[in-house]
């Protein structure tokens, strides 16, 4: 099991590198039978999209993708769903610098630690690139999660401590698409923006956090003790590249709360039991009770920056470094599609997983 | 893969309900020919069980085990290594209440809705007596990471927002243990077993923060792209009952930094390159660096009261609940060797997934 | 992923050594409301049981096993269960002399080459022994597929070339144990029976083959490209001590035919197509066709035999070896129930894989 | 795990429909650091190409392919190798026909009874042409093996039941390419290719028996108790279109041996102890034991047949069935390297499996 896979009935496999040839994701065990829309796919991609505003990378990817298996006549197969995406708009040459140079805080030393050698134009494998095709996964997912009233939502909710209020019953995709930086404050979206701008002109980065709510989800859903609901997003989120951090519904903040103040009541719903607040995020010993399932993820400011800094080579000699390259001076806008993917992914593998119905 | 094993090479799998004949734990993959001691098997026990302390529940549980297979002659043979804890100090009758009704923040009903039926005593499955098994398999994987020169250290370094200073490059677990609340900043301690009394009293409980460090771990543990070092990390911190949240080194703090101060400098060190600070809390790419591994597990307030609380039952009928049973007003102490187990899990299974070498 | 478990969603864990302190078997993904019939489990383990006839081991285990979890109140509860046999007839001075000596045709090598290290006593983890646990959980296997209509029959139909002539059709429990052999062709039976007898008059061991057909399977289980149903038999059957072959269908036999013969034509049935042959044992492509499943397992002769044999010890040194303890002259009787276990734990694993049902 | 992969630490995923975009393979978990001789893998894949001799289907795949991940410089990363197959000589028009029609003995009706739909055109994703990804995959893991002195020869051994002799010890590639049937016994391989052809030109098809034997497999692959080697060699080896039947060693024969006769004595060889006869076919309690790992498959006959047959649709009427597409009188040719590259698949598995040594 090395690593490059994730789920368990919705199987997903990631492959390529930065400057190779093609990156591409290979899902095992997309349910049959599903009317597959692709422009819901294109969508997807184009909000992870490098250069798609002034605020991201200026690296130019089409993100074109084609589907290589899995799909006849417009429907699934229940066989696995191929997705290809060329890599087109590299320039490697940029990287020259690096092939024996570790920069700090990026996976350069690590990789050569793990596997001997690696591949260092634009960050090789651990390029943030490779995302492309959790994201085109994820949109997968997402379409057989809305056919159940499965939402994903996910918004960026704090960039260098400016943070926003948001109503996250209510907030949607327009919402958050409403402004570059993906936060659906009107108040603290022009400060996080301007905050972006001033951060990029310094050659400097910023770091945020990501808030995402999933409505809909049926009780049920997680399985105890190690494949929690919250054990499993925990991991994607964190597998994502820059994350940090993970709270599942009141986090680090409900630590300073009391049990009795903590406890969600719970009281007669329409369909069930329902809480009057939503400490739990939703998930109670690690398996969904019906509330919207509330998380957030912490990203660090992006390793790359534009001044000189201090490092070594993989001769192990001191060494100063002048970055180049194309990056973001903040991940957290395009980071929101990355986050709804990954939770799409877990919420589908538990769904798939549930679906089985107790004998009695 | 239904949920109650961890782990890709050392993998351990629990069983058991917490009133029903036992508990138990099969670990497949530890190596073989390892001198196993089981003193220290007992050891980490000890600092789980309840009633060692006067802020803990007074359940009595001897914690005595049993190692069925694996060993011969004292040596672990390769093969399962499975070990037994019977149940002996049950009060089932103190759990009758609870046939039918769900406790607020608990797992009574979203196991229901999971499997259409549950064991109710104690919490059933999803009582943190399961962490039993846990924890001795933690101790065996310690055993083969200290003959590796890496050491887990974890204490508690926040409750009820009652925060601490520790020196995590030189704490030990002398100092973890010196006090019953297992807060080596010998200020904060008191303050913070205070607090655990004065909740008690009122029948309430409390919730708050253990920090980790491992120290020692080689370069080159994780494996990208999902399967993460830290990515792992979480899961497994995030399948221990009552967590809510997990950070890896800076983690939502590090979010407010900015990248050129987040950025850890390399420098040349004695057994290859070093970091002069470690914001990545010893991780990047997903991959450790040499530097400890550094991180922090949000525990919510136990959600076990001794207050009136509205409820439902499983008929859908509001109730109002008067909680029973022996429980503790605050899971932090017991917590921590229960983050050092599974880190020790989670390391384990990664350092013998390094262990093969590269060919060149 | 080491080794000792089986199966996706029924996944069967087991673990012991045959002359440590027991033996046992956890099951995660059982179902959950299942009412479990433990004298259906007591009567299966009865089956596989060393001493329950004239032509078997006299070791004499009374293989009662202990229910450790997973049932409450007579229904497994979703949770893993687990079982416990507990060692008793050991007689480990018998195999003193095997410290240092490997055994021609055991695993008593080749356990040395790949662990460094080996329970030299009875066979340690490479036992027949361990395959209680087998039973065990097909048993327990068996009372889901049941409950689907789903029948597993199999019986000895060849030992030491001695064959035999058994409608698959129709073949009971009760024909096949009607005799001591588990060969239901009276006129084979005695011949084997006496075959067997003289073998072990003579210190010497007999193979053979066991047949088993499963009825009422429904079309759909199996999962393409690798999962295939009958890769899944055969690995399961070749995981058996001793087990040197398997068919499935036609197997060798067919393919001495032409395609237009062993073709097996489709007509309409009442629940859908059906064949009027059926050399494809039941599975097409991988997944079955709810025709009957029908397969075959080799049996080599058992490795221990009572005349002095040459072989070498662990110092490379050239020894004679007389083997001492307790063995069967031929292991097919018992391996019926064996082999019938193990097509129990495949085919509930691919029924539980299969209940998600299309879209459309 | 919904079965298009196979592996655990060298992990091969396949894609593709027969008739769809293209094919392709992603493997996890290939060592870091080897010389990927690309050449390699194109002479395997041109051992596996229809239209390669007067005696196979006239299908002409180029089965030209691309590397798209996991190579720099021409050596492997450690990250996931994907290589892709573009359908290019696709007649999809040939099967229009079948798009409401079972095929006989083909997979048509179990996909159907799988997932609710399949893509009919040239077999879906059940075509003989997914083996592609497989081959390609097994010559990456053949140039693993070939650097630890494994070699890996297949043969076909029987056609129809004309038999051949071949001495296992020392049979090379170049012994079984000499001739069309790819049989190294000069006597017996015109016999068969004149049955094949007579087949041919009768419409009707053959089956038949490849042997295998792998030389310098060192002691200590193979994982008790469920993933022994053979067992894995069993279930890669029946994972294999049309395969029916899997032998290890003396197999089926050996059941008529006696244990006197069957059991290996071992005797002091220059690097440990060897076996004097071979009966157990190099594997002994499920793990190599240093001899030559020797086995077979059975093939039967293809399905597609140039006669009229009976068969249902999918509306469950009787129809009568003319076959038109291009198809193999007899797939053991080819079925060569399929044998060869899935054993070379499961011993690599194994070998990284094991190159964790003992501490002691």
């Amino acid at each position: 099991m090395p690593g490059n896979s994730l789920g368990r009935r919705f199987r997903v496999t990631t492959f390529g590198e930065s400057h190779g040839p093609a990156l591409g994701v290979v899902i095992d065990g997309v349910p049959p039978g599903i009317v597959l829309d692709l422009g819901h796919v294109a969508a997807d991609l184009a909000r992870r999209r490098p250069g798609q505003s002034a605020i991201t990378s200026p690296r130019r990817e089409a993100d074109t993708f084609e589907v290589l298996s899995g799909v006849f006549e417009g429907k699934t197969l229940g066989t696995p769903l191929a997705m290809l995406f060329r890599n087109t708009d590299v320039k490697s040459a940029d990287y020259d610098n690096l092939r024996d140079t570790y920069r700090p805080s990026h996976a350069d030393y690590t990789y050569d630690a793990r596997f001997g050698l690696r591949d260092h134009r634009g960050g090789g494998r651990a390029s943030a690139r490779e995302t492309v095709g959790r994201v085109a996964a994820g949109a997968v997912a997402r379409q057989v999660l809305l056919a159940q009233g499965i939402e994903v939502v996910a918004w960026v909710a704090e960039v260098a401590g400016i943070g926003s209020t948001v109503d996250d019953t209510t907030v949607g995709r327009q919402d958050v698409d409403a402004n570059d930086v993906r936060c659906p404050d009107v108040a603290a979206a022009p400060a996080i923006d301007a905050a972006i701008r001033a951060a990029r002109a310094e050659g400097d980065t910023l770091g945020g956090i990501v808030r995402c709510t999933c409505r809909g989800v049926p009780p049920g859903l997680g399985s105890p003790v190690f494949d929690k609901l919250e054990a499993d997003l925990a991991k994607a989120m964190l597998s994502i590249p820059a994350a940090k951090g993970f709270e599942s519904g009141s986090g680090y903040g409900g630590t300073t709360m009391r049990g009795s103040a903590h406890n969600d009541p719970f009281v007669p719903g329409p369909r069930g039991p329902v809480t009057t607040t939503n400490h739990s995020g939703g998930i109670q010993g690690g398996i969904s009770n019906g509330m919207p399932v509330n998380f957030s993820v912490a990203f660090k400011p992006v390793a790359t920056i534009f001044s000189p800094q201090s490092t070594v080579n993989d001769r192990g000699e001191a060494v100063t470094l002048k970055p180049r390259g194309r990056h973001d001076p903040c991940v957290l806008p395009r980071a929101v599609p990355i986050v709804e993917a990954m939770a799409c992914l877990v919420l589908v593998d538990h769904w798939l997983e549930r679906v089985w119905r107790p004998a009695g």
